[in-house]
């Protein structure tokens, strides 16, 4: 593939040409690293939002939402909707992209769900990847979508600006089992089906749980999580010293407190670049993916190189036989990699 | 940790020396390849089952089921629970765990729930591994339980040597969807809580979509899916070309068919034994698992290597900057790193 019309096309924003690209990078095809090496130095402008929380507690609707007020101001705005395409409930989530597709008519509006790739690399790098894809084709709002699985809201987290977690009245019962995971990549909390009995009692506990309401008068963090962690509640004469997590009621099939979550990302963002936290995030960010491509460049040489595979070849029956392991043929492929072992 | 203590209290199968070996493995600490590698030659012994499904399927109940009657035939029977752990299901998958804990009281069974394991290496390489050790501690039966998401039931089914596929009647409609990823996977389908309505109909679906009756008269299957793939719909001059799965229903809180999928599992058993399939997937599995280890490895070597870090920090102001990519360091690093490149 040539590089120069696909970066024109990205430049342009021209749907073939986006979703071109971000094929090219999805399924790691040659020529996707000298795409993601060409653009980074353009990216940077988009704001990367995320968006998790259980199955049914309205993602789509409010992502949705979402991108009718980005519109309204402007903002041309992606979809990346990452789904672990479980087998069992393929039907469902299908059922969401069809009804996200209303807005997609709109050429200044893109969407694309993400599928499982296979080990090499893994869906998290992925899906930063095809990020940085609409990032720089000029999309001056990414809006991730993932059904809260697994380790899928920690990878969220750390490739979103600001991560909204969406709950419904129903998951109050599950705000115990919520804490460890979920509060500590939260920026905002979104009780959705806010029209719904429990709905305050929810918001209420999570205020509590946040230290933003009386009920606990602090909430200790522990140091580990760092920057992410939830601030202790604070008294009147302290400096803020980080991010309160935000907690808001919305009825997103009807639009209703979308305009406030608008204000509430709009604050966050402001708070990121304010308290040099953007900065901060993206060079950690940086340092990651390099590691991540390098990580992924070591996995192809060993795939690739001629005298590993001999070697795998060759102990094989030894393996088989139980006379070697997999561990000590693995040792020995790394000493034939290791510098200076082939001169 | 001495190795020679660990390995004598797996081949006591002390219950405490099995616990600390699979802990030793789960979290990657100092020792655990040495461990796998001292292991090695007397694996091969434990069937190892995995049991998948959509959440609420039963296979809890199920494998508790598999359990009672592996006992009552005098066999050690351990259980691998594989979760995605979801912070937002995490109390019903509990509920679970404790059910279970009814049979765990019995020395002859084991059970370990595996958390999530980080980056390095991932969960099936982990849960492969911990099958290891209580392969080497000599339990017969090795039950897989992993709940339906993602990735996980195709890292089952390279796990076991069995994979069941555990369906409720509620999951009819969700049959067309479920072909692409479950029906490669499965050699047995269960048809469980078949006491309610529509389980003969989910059953006869399922035998008509395998091929194994009238309906369609023949199921094309794609080349690539080769050993694993469906066999077609065979007239009586053919001989068996491969293992047709069965379907089989149950209701496993009453126990209702588990003897028969006692029974299939071990029909299923000989199919492998007979028909060399068995000695060809261990095989494939062992050089994937060297594979596997290599890139740990891999990955463990470029995150000690001195250089490689000294240029990450070189290089990450001009990263920031746009003046250089991670594509383009990370290639950088490759060079650093390959054979001759230090002489």
């Amino acid at each position: 593939m040539e590089l120069a019309p696909v970066l024109a096309g990205l430049e342009a924003r021209d749907p073939a040409a986006v979703g071109r690209a971000i094929s090219l990078v999805e399924n790691g095809r040659a020529g996707f690293e000298e795409l993601l090496s060409a653009i980074h130095h353009r990216l940077g402008r988009a704001r990367r939002i995320g968006i998790t929380g259980p199955p049914g507690a309205g993602k789509s609707t409010l992502t949705e939402q979402l991108v009718r007020r980005y519109r309204a101001l402007g903002l041309p705005v992606a979809v990346v909707a990452v789904d672990p395409t479980s087998p069992f409930t393929g039907g469902a989530l299908l059922g969401d992209r069809l009804r996200m597709e209303r807005v997609a008519l709109d050429p200044g509006v893109f969407i694309r769900s993400m599928a499982t790739r296979g080990s090499l690399g893994g869906l998290a790098t992925a899906t930063r990847e095809v990020c940085d894809v609409l990032d720089a084709a000029g999309f001056g709002r990414i809006l991730i979508e993932t059904v809260g699985v697994g380790q899928s809201e920690l990878d969220v987290a750390r490739t979103a600006d600001s991560t909204v977690v969406v709950l419904v009245p129903e998951s109050g019962d599950a705000i115990q089992t919520l804490k460890a995971g979920i509060m500590e990549i939260a920026d905002l909390f979104v009780v959705n089906k806010a029209d719904r009995p429990g709905a305050d009692r929810l918001r209420q506990d999570l205020e509590v749980t946040l230290g933003i309401r009386a009920g606990h008068a602090f909430r200790h963090v522990p140091a580990h999580h760092g920057a992410r962690g939830l601030s202790p509640s604070r008294g009147a004469d302290q400096a803020p010293a980080g991010w309160t997590p935000r907690v808001l009621a919305t009825v997103a099939s009807t639009g209703e407190g979308v305009d406030t979550l608008v204000t509430l990302l709009d604050t966050h963002h402001a708070w990121l670049e304010g308290s040099g936290e953007l900065t901060a995030r993206r060079r950690r960010r940086l340092v990651e993916r390099t590691r991540e491509v390098l990580t992924r460049a070591m996995a192809r040489w060993v795939s690739h190189d001629a005298a590993v595979e001999q070697l795998l070849q060759d102990r094989l029956a030894a393996i088989e036989a139980g006379r070697a392991s997999p561990y000590e043929v693995a040792a020995e492929a790394i000493e034939l990699l290791r510098p200076g072992s082939r001169v």
